[in-house]
């Protein structure tokens, strides 16, 4: 296996992770969860962000996370992405503890993440790393928040202490 | 014209907004720039932004707003709408003044926010209230930054001192 360079991700490193995306999760450019990454979050949440490469400069994974304004005891994790050569690794685990022992540093208490119903992975994961799943209707098989993030966007939300 | 209220938006004003801006914007819901404005914008930068009902209690206006943590000295305006009847009216500046205020106690001395090149109302708004527009390729008759925000996704860009 490649060794792994973390750093903070520059705001040219954006337009790198949005085209990463669709070929990540295997969907053409316009089902692509992209447009939930505008270049806003690598110009002023770089701080609290990790952009991971290879030995050859690739991209080969990502963690964009900020620390709450208005809520300064609780970190968020917004958009995770590991390329698909390097799953199961633990990338995403350890991409997971860095945050967490940034944002314990910064004297956050909680950290909170969100995702679909239909996206079990991501559930599994955050369950095995401590995470309480929420969500108060059966959605797809899965207990979610209905129209969590505006109409038909329903979600299972990940809460855990820090 | 009713009186306006001005308050910090909270995470249950969320679907509100998100509601009113296929209806406010004249677009399909699925057409609507709401993905732009994920619940996260209501939980973690509430502080910062401003939410205004009319006498009634109906949703007036609204600016999503926040400080850079990676650039503590920029503020960033992320959304901002004005129900169709009230438009014309200042409402808009009024909002951009009371966010310029509250960044410069914050300490920033700058302020930027974005748009696309087909919205030169916009453009028009920002210019009028001095910011300088940014872009170095022409695109629908505009400078705009090619693909800003993503493949296709063109942007100008507006940036003031505070």
């Amino acid at each position: 296996m490649t060794a792994l360079h973390h750093r903070r991700p520059e705001e040219s490193d954006h337009i790198r992770v949005v085209e990463a995306i669709p070929v990540w999760w295997g969907m053409p450019p316009e089902a692509a969860p992209s447009r939930l990454l505008p270049r806003l979050f690598f110009q002023h949440f770089a701080d609290t962000s990790i952009l991971v490469e290879d030995d050859g400069g690739q991209l080969a994974a990502f963690l964009i996370g900020f620390r709450s304004a208005s809520r300064p005891h609780t970190a968020y994790i917004h958009f995770v992405g590991v390329a698909p050569g390097l799953q199961r690794r633990g990338v995403a685990r350890d991409l997971y503890e860095r945050f967490f022992a940034m944002m314990r540093e910064r004297g956050c208490t909680r950290v909170d993440a969100i995702t679909g119903p239909i996206n079990r992975p991501s559930q599994s994961f955050h369950r095995a790393l401590g995470f309480a799943l929420g969500g108060d209707t059966e959605i797809e098989g899965v207990l979610a928040y209905l129209d969590y993030d505006g109409p038909g966007e329903h979600r299972v939300t990940f809460s855990r202490s820090l």
